[in-house]
């Protein structure tokens, strides 16, 4: 092993892996599927917060009743452009998949489409079913809310989630303008890690108990909005808007009644809702005319100056583009703490699927 | 007179004083109606800096001829749910509130339904159009570009426009939750009204024409995406997807590429686009059920503690709300140079009809 600390896996190792460890856990295939494509997908992209760092937690729902192994998932027409997916309690990632197709197909006849997804449980990165409506010449927006994690502008204690804003504009030659982010200013597991770290946190991103901006991570109860103490409204904004479409829109809780990610109950079907959004690229004008106006956007972009010498300015989604094809040929890091939760599975699972990756990957 | 530096100036004397010299300016009726709508409508509920204070600049873009004042504005169905709205380069307040109504039927029938505007100009507040949307039993999504002002997360230069991002859905008693955030911290605005008075800017707020992070208003050269330093590629995100919906998908040139607002041509067509979507409210359960679940959040929302004793939590939009009634009775304020741009009206189209609505406030 190159080193234990930080080692690269070959990304199609990985997928076998959680292919093979899905089937014991009982997933349905398609549910093993589209798991395994939403985390590798974050994770070749770079976006390791939300890809195979996560496949621990999710074997912890699965295993704890969570979710539903087995789910029929239905898709129940409500109009012309807009139409429900029943999750029935599976995983999300399975879910916003099919949705994520649905919506394309809706866009394509009728120029604008939504789904409403309910019953679902957490999807991990918004923007995986991004990329797929773009893949199907539609410009996407994608929502979840999730449990209560940030506080009200000017208020202190949990209330809505993290709900990252996503949106998603196909480019020429298979690219695409991929923005992702959550809108408080940072997650939950940055706290975590300056507390491991001992680090002190900068900026107006936490408060304490008592409604103080702090930067104290051990003192830090509640996130705060993207924008700080002076422009947290729009943070805040933004983030109700989406928990408006993905909660009270879609008929479930929101929020801030929806049971914590992080347990301690492992057992309730959560029931979150997303909302999948997607628009034809040429709904206004031809596919030519929207590909040459996008690219002059980002051509013009890309010759803005940098404030950091010899740096470049990279469209939202680039640098994902150009980690991807990095991690292909080179593998997805895994730290530390990442393989201690993966030789966990197989412990769990009573195998030794982890530790044959990893002996590979030290040949 | 009370005070010739904060009078305050009945809305429906104000109104009359629009009508009025918009037919002086040759406006036809239906742009007349619709601009001062649109402006009175976000004076009265506070939103000075996109209502009547604009009027002026309206003034002379109209006089400069930038402004298309007998528009023949033409829809045209482009698929089921999508619809283009041709501005004729008539003004974009007119534009809108057509095209606000028309989004809302079409979402009635279909679910959701999406309305580009093209060869547009200047449409004051986003969220006034969304209030329409709204009051159709509609969530609506109103978006427009603009003129570079703010740099690029890790640039410089001026690039996109201050984007809004605005989202209203319907509350019950005819009230709504309106979110309407420029997606900079701050607009051009206050760094002239810093230099006017010799502050200081706080925050990470604009950058220096060689890219350093500046709180002297008077070396500020471009605005900084919301987010600042850190996060600023979250409101740059944010911004950009606005500015593709706005300029790549309805066919018009990006912000970057768009005559500056203000000047110094104001003869040519801007030929801005906006975008708007609605989602009917009921769309995937009834409209009762809708209701009850938007209440039940802004129930939690308004029970949250402020970190300010004895202020309370609002919901984004209720301050506008509280602050329409208390203006319908009280008046809008206009300040000294509200007040003299408006004199400057009266001398430019030799008439003295804002003396005399000085005068009434006097007695």
């Amino acid at each position: 092993m190159k080193n234990s600390h930080n080692v690269k896996v070959n990304h199609q190792s990985i997928s076998h892996y959680l292919h093979y460890t899905n089937k014991i856990l009982g997933l349905n295939n398609k549910s093993s599927e589209y798991l395994t494509k939403s985390l590798i997908g974050s994770s070749l992209r770079g976006v390791d917060s939300h890809g195979l760092r996560l496949y621990p937690h999710y074997v912890s729902a699965i295993i704890g009743g969570r979710i539903n192994k087995k789910p029929k998932m239905k898709f129940k027409m409500k109009t012309t452009s807009a139409c429900i997916l029943d999750a029935n309690n599976g995983l999300g990632h399975h879910a916003s998949y099919l949705a994520a197709d649905k919506v394309s197909k809706i866009a394509s006849k009728t120029g604008i489409g939504i789904v409403g997804i309910i019953n679902s449980s957490h999807n991990a990165a918004a923007g995986a079913y991004n990329i797929e409506i773009a893949k199907n010449n539609c410009i996407g927006l994608s929502f979840t809310h999730s449990d209560a994690m940030v506080s009200p502008h000017g208020g202190y204690k949990k209330f809505n989630g993290t709900n990252p804003y996503s949106f998603c504009a196909p480019l020429k030659n298979d690219k695409y303008f991929l923005v992702d982010f959550a809108t408080s200013n940072i997650p939950w597991n940055k706290v975590l890690r300056a507390r491991g770290n001992n680090w002190k946190l900068s900026g107006e991103l936490v408060v304490d108990k008592k409604g103080r901006m702090t930067k104290n991570p051990f003192t830090a109860d509640s996130l705060y909005p993207l924008g700080g103490i002076s422009y947290g409204h729009k943070g805040f904004g933004l983030s109700s808007s989406i928990e408006i479409l993905c909660g009270p829109l879609t008929g479930m809780l929101h929020g801030f009644r929806l049971l914590p990610m992080n347990g301690p109950d492992f057992k309730t079907y959560r029931k979150l809702g997303h909302i999948l959004i997607a628009i034809k690229i040429d709904v206004f004008q031809s596919k030519t005319q929207y590909y040459r106006k996008i690219n002059n956007y980002i051509n013009d972009l890309k010759k803005q100056k940098s404030n950091i010498k010899k740096k470049q300015i990279y469209f939202p989604g680039e640098l994902e583009i150009i980690e991807e094809k990095k991690r292909i040929n080179n593998g997805i890091p895994f730290d530390k703490e990442m393989i201690n939760a993966y030789k966990l599975i197989d412990k769990k699972l009573k195998i030794d699927r982890f530790k044959t990756i990893l002996k590979s990957v030290s040949k």
